[in-house]
């Protein structure tokens, strides 16, 4: 840490402190009939952090948290930092053996998890950790309310750690089947939730609605972002349209965002109404079609297309559109924001490369592997330095993903390297899938590629050649992944045969994708 | 330099390159006739970059401009930290001698100035600095064009120094009427203007008339602010109302800068009529008066007040306005809009302390001096070792202002350490002007004060006490003044007489200044 009058080390602890400060009054946090204002907010999470230190919290531990969009998730984005530990934020969509696994990494000193949640954690090994259950009653009596008890209200001041330590740690599925954490900085936090804050166009005015799962990447950094803006964060428990469209005009939401999956399960509400105010709406994991983007418009709904990757702190790039696209036909404009852009924080850069890492000419056309370097940039792989000098190979990030650049200078997706499946902006390895269906004493090998799928954008298909004389339907297979894996991440379809491979006998997936994909202009969706 | 994958130096340039790769064909500059896109601006500021280096100017060199706020300027806040220098941008309003000291001070390797300035240069000694005349044409055969075609016009890439390395250098009248070079670094000016970006709502929507004079506190790092919003900057060679208005529709304005008195000119012009759009006001050097708020918003401008000095990037901390105060009387808002606020980019702090460095209570009354921390204070003064620290004491940067800390954590100025009179948003020492009065031959001693002024918020007043048998008019005083300093720094008033004096015969300037402000609650404005 540098001692000198002229820095103080970048950290996103700063935003609660000085929104505490200029704005102690203000509405920080809406869930259900509880609100707390910005004064109250610091000091329950000055009440975390040393509640956590009492526990035995100490710098560099890592605090996991297991939660819905409740305010115990959105404390600890500030709680756990300001005790000096590290932030895992765990998937609510995962099966406990992928819980263990991912406890098991990271050895958290304490896990907070929701009641909801609890019967996971339950039956799992948590190692050393001490489990504390959030019944999210605010009230006394509450276990996670007893931890705040035993803490001291006094706000928390500037990170006094080195803007380059870890903030949080953020598991994603890769290539592998083996999840893999993704360290993200003090630094790197702020400069992101920063510039998103800018890009999105927050400001003590706006009103974010938590329909992004708070777990999912630091929420793509925004509850560090509208913290920054000095905001509200209105909590969620579950994407509930009917109640979406009560919050959108109660709390006259300004902002929220998502996957264009829970676009559509709003839009398409029988409560929808174009709504007075203007409603920006980062949107990642596929870009929005012309008809959710028109429908959208219909309802003052303004989709901000980001794209971005775990190890990428989420969507470090945006297709920051141009205000002439205003006046374009809506296919024209969503051909347009449907690429995934460019950089939009202005301290990174991102590239279109070939295999010898020279950039692809900017045509629209020529395929290249997309990768960046900069402050939205993971710090490395948790513990995993193997993978980590593969992934920052070059000096910089490859991202696994394939692409174009325009002579816009804008980027859009085409095709990916890395066999992962892209679902309502969930990640899901096919190789973990895989792992899990051979392991039926029917299945003598298993091939799994993604299927385009129109409300999902991309759902797992496998291919199964049974062994000799074995037989299975589709339905027995599913309902056996579905023991091994979360929901999402099981086969949405299942086509028995034998499967296609080179002359070695390795499975042409590549064949495989193609015929999924027959017809269409891009690989992914 | 950290070179790994996760890292970039924040560094203003970084904004031009993203601009002009997400927006090229995005106006960037409007000049009279002249529009140019995100790509031209960069292409000239790479020819800039190059052809000052083509020049002999090296890593760290000093590269000084004199402009009004014409293209030129706004390249140069590019085109020289791309070029490895230092920008340093000379106040336009000083003398022939002022402007001397300053450039012998810094010792520019190249000095570009405006035809309309070229006179105040020809007269002095510019040390080993090669002069380049602006026409202002962006034509051929214009020397400063000539320099431009001289260079490359590759766009230039991200800044390859570290971000704690000098950006420019801005000259302070401070306390001791020799001018301070206050050092800015790349990392600070980043935050800064990206923190200002926020604050005041800019996005690719914005256009924003260039009323500040840029060479005051690189504009309030608003050069860089705008361009990190993908916005559009109009030049502006002098404040002209009737110009201004016609600018306000005609281009569409959405912000314009500076200080109260240019509003003044600006409200009641006879072309003032209500806008269409909301226009944001960023408003430093003194408060909006209720008066002038109420006018303003009549019009649909919306000032935000902001505060700071030379040394913090110019201003530093902002009443940021809680929505609910919209809903308050004018004369409410306005007093709460009055106070100086808090730093605003959330990555500073800001206290007032008593003499021993504690915090002073938060009730609005007790006085204390305004000290900060971080990325928005200065790296030091230039080449003045032993004035920085004493500026740093204690690991603080002191400004010299007295304030009180309201219950709601805004900050409230209401005196002055430091011998300084601030008029219309500039600084004037009062020991420069009493050095330059004591130099008449007919003068013993003198004092200079300020005076409450409502247009200019302050100005000069000089105490003269005259050599026995010496006789002397105010009009001759302040034409001898007028010889030898700028004119906004010239006594506004003389008052002949005895001078109060303290036993050991030194003049106590408290008496006059107390005499100034009587019946005042504050003694600054």
């Amino acid at each position: 840490m540098d001692a000198s009058a002229f820095r103080i080390e970048l950290s996103p602890l700063n935003f609660l402190h000085h929104a505490a400060q200029v704005m102690t009054e203000r509405t920080a946090v809406v869930h259900g009939d509880v609100r707390r204002t910005y004064g109250e907010l610091a000091e329950r999470v000055g009440r975390l952090a040393t509640g956590l230190q009492a526990e035995g919290v100490e710098r560099g531990d890592r605090v996991a948290v297991l939660c819905p969009n409740v305010p115990a998730i959105l404390e600890a984005h500030y709680g756990v930092p300001a005790a000096g530990a590290i932030l895992v934020t765990i998937n609510t969509r995962l099966s406990p053996p992928e819980i263990e696994h991912i406890v098991r990494d990271c050895a958290p000193r304490v896990l907070i998890v929701d009641h909801e949640l609890a019967d996971r954690v339950e039956a799992i090994d948590v190692g050393g950790a001490e489990v504390i259950v959030s019944q999210d009653t605010g009230a006394p009596g509450d276990p996670y309310e007893e931890l705040l008890a035993s803490g001291s209200p006094e706000r928390t001041g500037p990170w006094d750690g080195h803007e380059d330590d870890p903030i949080s740690i953020n598991y994603t599925s890769g290539t592998t089947g083996r999840p893999k954490g993704a360290v993200y900085t003090h630094r790197g936090a702020y400069l992101r939730a920063h510039g998103a804050a800018l890009e999105t166009g927050m400001s003590p005015r706006t009103v974010h609605l938590w329909t992004l799962p708070m777990f999912h990447c630091n929420g793509w950094c925004l509850p560090w972002a509208v913290t920054a803006a000095k905001g509200t964060h209105v909590c969620l428990r579950k994407v509930d349209p009917e109640r979406i469209w009560k919050l959108f005009t109660a709390e006259r939401v300004t902002h929220y965002s998502g996957a264009p999956t829970v676009h559509l399960s709003i839009v398409n509400h029988a409560k929808a109404q174009r709504l007075e105010q203007y409603v920006t709406v980062p949107t990642g994991g596929s870009p929005p079609s012309p008809t959710l983007l028109a429908r959208m418009q219909e309802l003052n709904l303004h989709p901000v297309h980001l794209y971005g990757l775990t190890e990428t702190y989420g969507p470090a790039m945006g297709c920051s559109a141009h205000p002439e696209w205003d006046e374009l036909p809506v296919e024209e404009e969503a051909r347009l924001l449907s690429r995934q852009g460019q950089t939009y924080n202005g301290s990174d850069v991102v590239r279109v490369v070939d295999e010898e890492m020279r950039d692809v000419a900017a045509d629209g056309e020529t395929l290249g592997e997309i990768v960046m370097k900069g402050n939205s940039v993971m710090r490395g792989y948790w513990n995993l330095e193997e993978e980590t000098a593969e992934a920052f190979r070059g000096g910089w990030f490859h991202s696994g993903d394939i692409g174009v650049l325009h002579p816009d200078g804008y980027v859009e997706l085409r095709d990916r390297k890395k066999d992962v499946i892209i679902s309502g902006g969930e990640n899901i390895s096919s190789v973990e899938v895989e792992q899990v269906l051979v392991r039926h004493p029917a299945v003598y090998e298993a091939a799994v590629v993604a299927m385009p799928d129109e409300k999902w954008g991309e759902r797992p298909k496998a291919y199964v050649e049974l062994k000799a004389d074995a037989s299975l339907t589709e339905e027995e297979l599913i309902a056996f992944a579905k023991e091994h894996l979360a929901r999402y991440k099981c086969p949405a379809a299942v086509a028995f045969g034998e499967l296609p491979r080179t002359a070695t006998g390795k499975v042409q997936k590549f064949v495989l994708r193609d015929r999924e994909w027959s017809g269409r202009k891009k690989a992914v969706n």
